[in-house]
């Protein structure tokens, strides 16, 4: 345990305690699992001297979103650029203008007040007007700058204890980063964010060579129990504000194709609106069990025989026809309600980011992200140790992390942009290297998911390779609650798994209901502690 | 959805919604699951003139617990006086003095520094002295009184937004309520409480007939996933301090006898402080699956060839015998947090529950007390229904509700007084009411769990009857999260229980991969929304 003297750095939302005193430490990570699991951190390139530039990630299903690739003029960024991403030469200005026109043309173009579909910066007395009719607006990435002398950052903090409605959520205390225009009324919010930084103390310790500074970002620990709700939230409020609009074929419903953390998040969201929710999947690899949050959710379940293609397929064919919102994972309205993870994670520090990239030129002390793989599903994983030469997808063979179980990542440049804008890491793990690093940290009191473990997994390793210092402040971000995977759990346990020795397994003791017996193998399991 | 005009009032730490405005409601409710499942919300008896007086509540396995049963001369509340009470002729130093004395036995007597065992009152500024050499010490039900003017009430909202360690939980915010004297450096927590005020707008609205304050505190979003978290950081925290401590007998671990929420609360936290859990469980009646979370965080799981009666009787022997501490149900220190609960409930209401009992001299805004039971265990029940004649101890049958499957319970004098206190209620739900109710929930975005329907089951009985009005404010406490119980909602969704109709079953629909027949059936579906 940390002395009472190195307690005196307060911290917001969750309470964090602080390891033994490490203001020295020479560098960040952030792990996580990889994608489309992973909460985007979008950070800055560093040619632009911008300490973290919030991102604004346009739609894959615009129709415009490619535009941009061939004209980045950064050189330092440019072999990665995504085709999603607004282009360099485009200002936040132009980019509302023409995702406005995109949105009304997907919304069936009904004259609809789609405006606030794009994030921008408006000063506080003119967050309630339209904006427009010469209001100001800026670009995000100024945000950072004038927040330390405009106090939006302490705004910030101050909603987390004050909170009038919405600003209790974790996301719409940034809503001025999320999606300013919207009225609050219109939001639909279950208490998402604000989840707790665990100090991994124990983890750390005994397990990681002594470090003291390294910490689990628990997103699962939410609603409906991943980091999926952080942006569902932003997406189905925007879609309830644009049901309340003169829309003249106005949004039915809202679809995806998910049995995992999307399906279950978005009928959660569209229950306490009363929208409808719609879910396809392919009939030969659901289970109840799988669905059962959509399912008690009321959502409309069609159970397809295809496969997940086949239903992605579908969804788009049937959105285009039908009054349908598309919830697909690369909707900017998620991106932007999931990036305040990473926000919440610098206000959980005390801005220390902020603070510490001033007194530094900014540059230097971005953190390295870490993405980390399964072995089985590993195409991140080669590119980078091509040396980024050669991208090419595969079958993801099955894995515990089944939401990672991706062949062709759809936003693999995006992760790459992130990656070599921050120096970063893709790292992968086994099978069992991931079930052994989700049952040790269960040991020290957390309850991780499969895909927690991968994170873990490949923070040992780069533990183990000298990589990540054992000063270096480290957060791991946990992307789901384990109650979600309690069979792979009980399987590992039960030793159960085949060609894998369960080397944290702890099934119960079966013993003779007498004191005798039960003595004895207490004295054996606590010997040394009585 | 409520005008803006009606956002004015603003709400802590849950960013509560207000319904439309009903500042003329007459009367409160609290609902919960019953004995030992509730949230035990003590509150102070009529003669007292106490708006909400925090009762410290003694431990039952404690030897002289019982002396007080005969020495209240408070003629009404004297029927229903618990032997654990603390007698109303003893003060809270008093208790504390015999409290201290009564731990110190049951701690192996080793001169243990047990003051802190008991809650009192202090001064911030000696909160980190002793408090014994003339420090200044206040009973706890005087601290209402001085908070109106003192700024206690200030101080716990300023935390939320502050937060040095550990005032981010939402029970040590309250610390001098709980266990005033404890250094934070040993606090066990993982930032418990705190958790959603849920406005159940569409659960009011739509299914009970238009209920506009209609509220469902989320309990189980948390960290192990139930209300359990609550109590068991103050009773670990309390063991880590004394581990500590210059005990002769050092406290080798924690031990207690259950299969569900207790140990799994029970072995995270002391998984995450490094201290040892054993959980003690009937051979023939576990498995895995209830198991997961224990066996994961590392707890020593005896499985022993007896019912959990037996199981019960072996741990206090062995607890007796080995320097294990206890963690039993009645355990005081467990009671202190989870009444913090009950205490962020009012916080969530901007503390209306003191204004209003200001107002209105104390008394008459109690809310009143509504404990809800399984049909197949339904003793208190019973004995409510007998006019709290006769109470009659039975053998509980199965129920979904599975930790409220209690046929003796044994803190029911607890309850009937604080039934009695505050004109409660009590309810029954069967099997087909409590997953009805739990199930028509989920469709308004909750995953309740099973014990929650059976709160959800009493609601909707009592506005039938009328006995809840429909602007009735009323707050239903969820006390775990329902990803615990998966499997009870997948056999309701395929309609496999017997017996029972599964009306809001909601089980995917198979459909061929076509654009047509996937159309054909969305038509169906979402008729006339389209």
């Amino acid at each position: 345990m940390a002395s009472a003297a190195t307690r005196s750095l307060s911290s917001l939302i969750s309470h964090r305690r602080n390891p033994p005193s490490s203001s020295s430490s020479s560098s960040y990570h952030y792990c996580y699992a990889p994608t489309p699991r992973p909460i985007t951190i979008s950070v800055g390139s560093k040619t632009t001297r911008r300490p973290i530039s919030i991102v604004a990630a346009s739609s894959s299903s615009s129709p415009l979103a490619g535009a941009g690739a061939d004209t980045d003029p950064n050189p330092t960024s440019a072999p990665a650029v995504s085709k999603n991403r607004r282009p360099a030469d485009e200002n936040i200005r132009e980019e509302a203008a023409r995702r406005r026109a995109e949105e009304e043309g997907l919304n069936g173009g009904g004259g609809g007040d789609c405006r606030h579909f794009s994030a921008w910066y408006a000063p506080f007395g003119a967050a309630d007007g339209d904006g427009d009719a010469g209001g100001e607006r800026y670009s995000l990435d100024e945000i950072v700058y004038r927040s330390r002398s405009g106090g939006l950052l302490d705004l910030f903090d101050s909603r987390v204890g004050r909170t009038t409605w919405p600003y209790g959520s974790g996301v719409w205390s940034k809503k001025e980063w999320v999606l300013p225009g919207i009225d609050d009324e219109h939001i639909v919010s279950l208490f998402e964010g604000n989840s707790n930084l665990f100090w991994a103390e124990r983890l750390g310790r005994d397990h990681l060579g002594g470090m003291p500074d390294l910490w689990v970002k628990h997103c699962g620990i939410s609603h409906t129990g991943s980091f999926k709700d952080l942006g569902m939230t932003v997406l189905v409020s925007q879609v309830n504000r644009l049901r309340r609009a003169p829309l003249s074929r106005p949004i039915a419903g809202v679809g995806c194709a998910s049995t995992g953390d999307t399906s279950a998040a978005l009928s959660a969201y569209c229950a306490a609106a009363g929208i409808p929710a719609i879910v396809f999947l392919p009939a030969d690899r659901i289970s109840l069990a799988q669905l059962v949050q959509p399912i008690s959710n009321g959502a409309t379940v069609l159970s397809l025989d295809t496969d997940f293609d086949g239903c992605m397929r579908l969804i788009r064919e049937v959105t285009a026809e039908l009054p349908i919102y598309l919830a697909n994972s690369l909707n900017s309205l998620r991106l932007e309600g999931q990036k305040t993870a990473a926000v919440e994670i610098l206000q959980q520090f005390d801005w220390e980011g902020f603070e510490m990239c001033r007194a530094l030129g900014l540059v230097d002390r971005l953190p390295r992200l870490v993405c980390a793989q399964a072995a089985n599903a590993n195409p991140l994983y080669r590119y980078y140790k091509s040396g980024w030469a050669d991208f090419q997808p595969l079958t993801a063979a099955p894995t515990f992390a089944s939401a990672i179980q991706i062949g062709d990542p759809v936003s693999v440049d995006r992760a790459v942009f992130a990656l070599r804008a921050t120096d970063g890491i893709v790292e992968e793990a086994t099978e069992e290297e991931l079930m052994d690093a989700m049952s040790l940290a269960d040991r020290t009191g957390m309850f991780a998911c499969p895909h927690t473990g991968v994170a873990l997994a490949a923070l040992f390793k780069l533990r183990d390779r000298r990589v990540i210092g054992v000063n270096d402040r480290t957060v791991v971000v946990s992307t789901a609650h384990g109650l979600k995977f309690t069979q792979s759990k009980i399987d590992y346990h039960a030793s159960s798994i085949p060609d894998m020795a369960c080397r944290f397994a702890n099934p119960p003791v079966s013993v003779k209901a007498s004191f005798g017996a039960v003595m004895d193998v207490l004295r054996t399991k606590l010997h040394g502690k009585l």
